[in-house]
């Protein structure tokens, strides 16, 4: 933020406004506040006959790599609603929605991850534009080491365990900024 | 949003940028495009021995009406950390935030209330600075029709009919705009 968005000065300042408690960016000029709060990621794990639905990610960041469809949640929607929308426009597939499974603040990058269980409810499905191809895996053929997020292998990893319990409950956790690299770190 | 954030230009316009199927405040000038997203509001519902912490706002909206402590989760901050710091700048209250509990799209106002069980830890609550007065209330004196938002009434609702049922879940939901007022809407 270099400009303010209410005046177009380019007078801001970082400060903590006064009856506040975090630094904000404060416009010098008109005394506009911009406050700046975390987005919330909404998607979907699809299940078709004990298969989960991945897509190929045609888009940075993670090129290449597969994920469940899942993106920010838009203005005037609701949560269902937009888990249901990012399923059609990345795996072009019809869900029922199903129950919230995985809540992951992810404070480092000012996110909230929120995926639902959901039923797939036909095979026809497909690569949207920001997907290479989009398929059904069964567990053992889950591409693990190619998934594009770790809010993504966890969810994965969590609805395969708990199916083996024999039930679903609901995973609110956190991710911290991922550690460095061994060879990085020198505690290789 | 009058001016671009990123350089200062008047020249915004609303338009669904290419690839992209929403319009959305785009910069003629330098061609940042400004999302906007729903905020999250966090908070907590507090228990003593089956009593729960209301706090009645000194600040608008709802001036003088009884809420749950919550407020917008900020930059930074996990769901369980942004709910644990409204309570205590509200309420002044030490809570042990237990689980997620009620989760309530809002896409009119887009926001999603996360609103989570906790144990008050001791008696040392009070008013901060945005509250007039801090109170634990039995379920038969909880001030229903003093209460500031329809979010903290379902949340009030459910835990108390799951409380007669023997056991707490997660509730997702979604509330609407607010009808019309009868008298307004002549159909009184």
């Amino acid at each position: 933020m270099k400009f303010c968005s209410t005046c177009g000065s380019s007078s801001l300042e970082r400060r903590i406004p006064e009856g506040d408690t975090l630094p904000r960016w404060v416009c010098a000029a008109c005394g506009t506040i911009h406050y700046q709060n975390p987005k919330i990621v909404v998607g979907c794990l699809p299940d078709w006959e004990g298969k989960v639905l991945l897509c190929r990610r045609a888009i940075d960041p993670r090129h290449g790599l597969w994920t469940l469809p899942a993106g920010f949640l838009e203005n005037g929607e609701t949560l269902v609603a937009g888990a249901a929308r990012e399923t059609a426009e990345e795996a072009r597939a019809r869900v029922d929605v199903g129950a919230l499974y995985t809540v992951i603040s992810l404070p480092h990058i000012n996110q909230v991850y929120m995926m639902f269980r959901s039923r797939l409810l036909d095979l026809g499905f497909g690569p949207g534009p920001e997907s290479l191809e989009v398929q059904l895996f069964e567990e053992d053929a889950v591409p693990w080491n190619d998934l594009a997020f770790r809010t993504i292998a966890r969810t994965l990893r969590n609805y395969f365990l708990d199916r083996k319990l024999g039930e679903f409950r609901l995973h609110v956790s956190a991710l911290e900024r991922r550690p460095a690299r061994p060879e990085l770190s020198g505690a290789a």
